[in-house]
């Protein structure tokens, strides 16, 4: 069993791990490693949000996509839509770089222009992180269930032993050995027309968590899609509809697409929390997370080791300068606009 | 809102609490608080065995119980009975003291002759903590959920911080400002015929843990009583029977009696462990523990501040020189007995 820190970022502790080093994980959990030169990676979401499919649509995604694959693009990128609150349909691009100078020759050339040139009737937004490799964790929980930044990982480490009690992810992070990761501040936002420019706070909290059950069969299908989905879903839509006193800035449920559009048997959730700490709370003791994970505990209980549900999470915080908010022509729930004071 | 750690009892950190100084708990907790010149206190219990209630067990309860009054008493105990695994009868005086010279006076007149004197056909046993102030902590629901070692509190705090998160317990532990708490080692055995002396290790864990119910009524009575109750009884049994290799030394699941052994609404876990992060790791992930906590959330999610029934729990380590176990004639799944190599 290995520690979720790989060794070359472990340090002399001034915070401790919530376990003793005795404890043994009651399941197995796996980590994305980078490669040792790896030191910042990118983690950008382009959204474009419209009431109806069109040309426009059609044709800024292309153009997106067709950008992607060249010179300097991203290493990974995937694609989700959803549709929001408000009626609106989303589709979202999450792209992954683990080169931060091929980002930074990628994005002026082909992605600054997303949310800043206007679209008539469509609205873009991006968001995007630049952390650290000491400020995001990632958890699989089979090593085959690489999405999101662990598609650019080096490889998968073996099994470790943070994963499996509450405070595990903080554990996985680099700078919780030093860093208290919290942050009281809120964002704040500079609007000029229908463009809204958002500067988070340090410590912002994105997480990505996401289930892959396209192997999942009889017992086990009906088991996620009856049972636990609906149970994940109503947990995502309290967070969507009444997570921002909780710390949750903004939530999305998504499902994931192939390169037409299509649906796929992946989805995740999204969302954008104003701390670490506001995460942990919310997952540990409010009621609709506690039933999710009442239900994800007897699912794993019934498949144990046969499950064949992936599951996989990120959750990254990064510096206030290491982050970039744009939102153009989006109406006021979309992304962190929701934290907007009113 | 203050701190479960009274001022007297804060010192400079190194080891940080689970939560930012901002949190706040999502429903009130309160705190004993003890007088400022308390150091130790003492938490006997006496426990006596057999198959059939008969003259020898009511006479010795009743010796015991005389002895109670006498000078140097416990300045607060109560009488709780239960069946065990093995179809033995069990009744339990929980003592309570807060000055340990009162106790060093009465104990060896009235209290070494329990588990050392042989009564035919009868067991009994002595499980004594003497836990220093900074090495337990207490939690009551409500101000008046008064049993166990707060009953000797000078008063109750008003709502505190640490609570409503997992790992609250130890953040409430005075001595985990600076201290892991942790144990890795066992007990070790001393027999002597049907007598057997059990040498627990540092930081050997106790929870007590209760429900008062008496004052429920209607709906929340029949929650209580028909769904609540049956899922805290389940996990109570599986830790009385599975528990071991978790961590769990012993597990008593018992209803508290009045001074005529008479059943009353009220009942309370009592469990053994290895260290504090076992009864952690059990009660945040093991799927029993999920059940309790999930369907206890949605009690409270249900009756909220209405809720009229009464919970509380202390969990205490101690030292290797503050703890006293005996057993005579007792059967070999009694209390620590059950940790031994056979």
């Amino acid at each position: 069993m290995e520690s979720a820190i790989p060794n070359r970022l472990q340090c002399p502790r001034s915070r401790q791990r919530r376990i003793p080093d005795d404890y043994v994980p009651p399941y197995p959990g796996f980590v994305a490693r980078h490669a040792p030169g790896i030191s910042h990676v990118i983690m950008a979401y382009f959204g474009i949000q419209f009431r109806q499919l069109g040309d426009g649509v059609s044709e800024a995604c292309k153009t997106l996509v067709d950008a992607f694959a060249l010179s300097h693009g991203p290493g990974h990128w995937d694609r989700a839509q959803w549709q929001d609150e408000r009626g609106y349909h989303n589709v979202i691009f999450a792209a992954y770089w683990d080169e931060p100078t091929r980002y930074d020759a990628w994005l002026p050339l082909h992605g600054l222009s997303w949310a800043r040139v206007p679209r008539p009737g469509i609205g873009t937004f991006l968001e995007v992180l630049r952390p650290h490799v000491t400020r995001y964790e990632t958890l699989l929980g089979h090593p085959t269930a690489v999405e999101g930044i662990a598609a650019l990982a080096d490889g998968i480490s073996g099994p470790i032993q943070e994963h499996g009690y509450w405070g595990a992810a903080r554990d996985r992070i680099p700078a919780s050995q030093y860093d208290a990761l919290h942050s009281t501040e809120s964002p704040t936002f500079e609007r000029d027309g229908s463009y809204v420019r958002v500067h988070a706070q340090d410590d912002l909290c994105l997480i990505r968590s996401g289930q892959d059950w396209l192997e999942t069969e009889g017992d086990e299908r009906r088991m996620y899609l009856d049972t636990l989905e609906p149970i994940l879903r109503r947990g995502m839509e309290f967070l969507r509809d009444e997570g921002l006193p909780g710390g949750c800035l903004c939530s999305r449920y998504v499902t994931v697409q192939d390169v037409h559009g299509r649906a796929t048997e992946k989805s995740y959730g999204m969302s954008w929390w104003r701390n670490l700490a506001s995460l942990e709370r919310w997952a540990e003791s409010h009621p609709t997370h506690v039933a999710i994970f009442g239900a994800a505990t007897d699912y794993f209980q019934k498949f144990g080791e046969n499950a064949r549900i992936k599951l996989y999470h990120e959750v990254t915080l990064s510096r206030r300068d290491e982050q970039l908010f744009e939102y153009l022509n989006c109406h006021e729930y979309t992304g962190l606009l929701r934290a907007m004071p009113r």
